[in-house]
Formats: C-alpha cells, structure tokens, sequence
C-alpha cells in the first residue's frame, strides 16, 4: 500500500511540474508561426465545431471555427472577454463543386471541401498580446508557419468586433 | 495492496458490465426516431468535423459533418466498411449573408451559419440495419425526432455512393 500512496504522490508530482512548464494556451515545442510566436497546437483537428462559413471572393473556400475547451465553454457560457488559453482554429478548404452529390440532387447545389488552404490561429494572451487586444494571431500551411502570412494585418482587421472581444465568428447552436 | 488490487478488480468488473449494458452505437435512452429508432446520440455536438459543405437549392444551408471516434478512426485509416458503432452526424443551418463581415472584407462575399435547420444522424449496426446496408438514419430538430423527416427516402439516395460504405462525405484533411 504504501508503494501505491508512493507512486501516486510521484506521479502527482511529475504531472504537477508538467502543468507549470506548459504555457496557458497548451502548446507544444513546435515551430512557431513569427510576430505572435504562436505554435500549432496539438489536436486541434479535433476540436469542436464553433461554426462554419463561406468566403466568396478572393477567398472561394469553406471554412470550419473550431475552439479549443476554453474556448468552447466561453461561447456557450457567453463569457467575454475570452480567457487568457482560448485558442480559436479557422480551418479553410477550396470551395468546390461536388459533380457526385449534384447527380443525387439532380441540379447543381452541392458544394463541399476541396483541398485544405491554410488554418489560421487567434490565442488569447493577455499578458503576452495586450497590445493587440490579447491575441496572438497565426498562419499555418501544411502545418508549417505560412511564410506568405502577413500577421500584422489580422488585428487591424479584428477591430471592428471590439465589443465581442474582437473575434467575428459566433456559436452556431 | 490487497485491498487496491481488489479495489481494480471491482472497478474492472463494474466497467466491464457497463460496456456489456451499452448499445454498440452508444446511444442513451433518448426519444428515438421512428423507424430505424435511433435515439439522440449524447455529446454529438462536440465530436471532431468530418467536413464541411455549402447545398445550395431548395436546403440553402451550410453544414458540418462530424464522426464519433469510431468514424474518425475509420476515415483516417480509410477503412471500409464502418465499423458497426460507427455514427456520422450532419449539422445544418441557414445560409445567412454576414453584413458584418461584408462591412470589413468591403464586398458582398461572407455567408456564415443562420438558425440550425436540423441535424441527421447515419449509425452503423450491420444486423439490425442490414436491409439498408448496415445504416440507420434519423432527423432531429430542436433535439426531438423531426415530425417532418421521412426516414425512408433516406438509403435510396445514399446508393450512388455503395462503393464507400454508402457515405457521401469524404474527409477534409
């Protein structure tokens, strides 16, 4: 019995130094996008769905919102500001015509998800980002920092959703 | 560290009767759909994007479609058929022009997810549903069987796409 209590108590240490060496957002030692020196985050193809979209235009692309825990219960609690370790995931794919699915319909209406463009990042740090409202902003492609990301203007572009803690995208029930 | 050992047996056995209680698809004991009677599957909302589509047309919805782990180990590993257990969830709702985005992007090209229109469900169960190809299908709407769903249209549609297990979606990596 008393090795069990010994194994526990180590093991609650070990996890304990880990829970202190790890950042607020959780993320790992990858590569880290620039400016923001914002990391992919482990598992966040995983995450859950915040809402989803169609950019026209320039973007053509269907995109998915995916927030990681803290993220998740902000919305659903309508906590604002959002807590410093929210990370919100944007995920985007080639808007593309679905000649499979149209048949089944019979007229064309079906559009889907080609091939992934890139996924985009917001990490709430408040410490850490307070001079862009307390995020962090990255780019990532084919999971690397997307050399042709210009960060500096997401911000500026975040600005007009001030009131909703700058982020644009709202929980689809 | 008899008592613990014991204490590992007891859980063990109490879990191993649980998952003996539990349907192979892992449904509660909600309202069910008529015919196929699948009931609300707990926690769907939460579970990983399959991917994400635009239907056009009479729907005029945006939609995500997301898989227990059963169904997303299966895309990932491109196993065919499903396992049994295997559920395959698509969420919609209204296609809804953003003017808020509009405003930032300064033109008329954001749609982004309006009021859920109603969520259906594919479960796989090769004997109880063996007369549509191992699947049962369900429509809910506000969390209860959808009055309107008329369940038996639904494997017909699906049969252009036998050569993938009867599903439509393919994965959005």
């Amino acid at each position: 019995m008393k090795r069990v209590i010994y194994l526990l108590v180590a093991f609650a240490t070990v996890a304990g130094v880990a829970l202190l060496k790890a950042p607020a957002s959780g993320q790992s030692d990858r590569e880290a996008a620039p400016i923001y020196e914002v990391k992919l985050p482990p598992g966040y193809r995983d995450w859950p769905v915040i809402s989803v979209a169609h950019e026209a235009g320039d973007n053509n692309d269907l995109r998915a919102v995916l927030g990681n825990d803290l993220a998740m219960k902000a919305y659903r609690k309508g906590t604002l500001p959002f807590p410093d370790g929210t990370i919100i995931a944007r995920l985007a794919w080639v808007y593309t015509a679905s000649e499979e699915n149209d048949k089944v319909f019979g007229r064309q209406q079906s559009f889907v998800a080609g091939p992934a463009t890139n996924v985009q990042f917001m990490v709430k740090d408040s410490i850490k980002y307070a001079a862009t409202g307390g995020w962090g902003f990255a780019q990532f492609k084919d999971g690397k920092p997307d050399a042709t990301a210009k960060l500096e203007t997401c911000f500026p572009c975040h600005q007009p959703a001030q009131a909703r803690d700058y982020v644009f995208t709202q929980y689809a029930p």
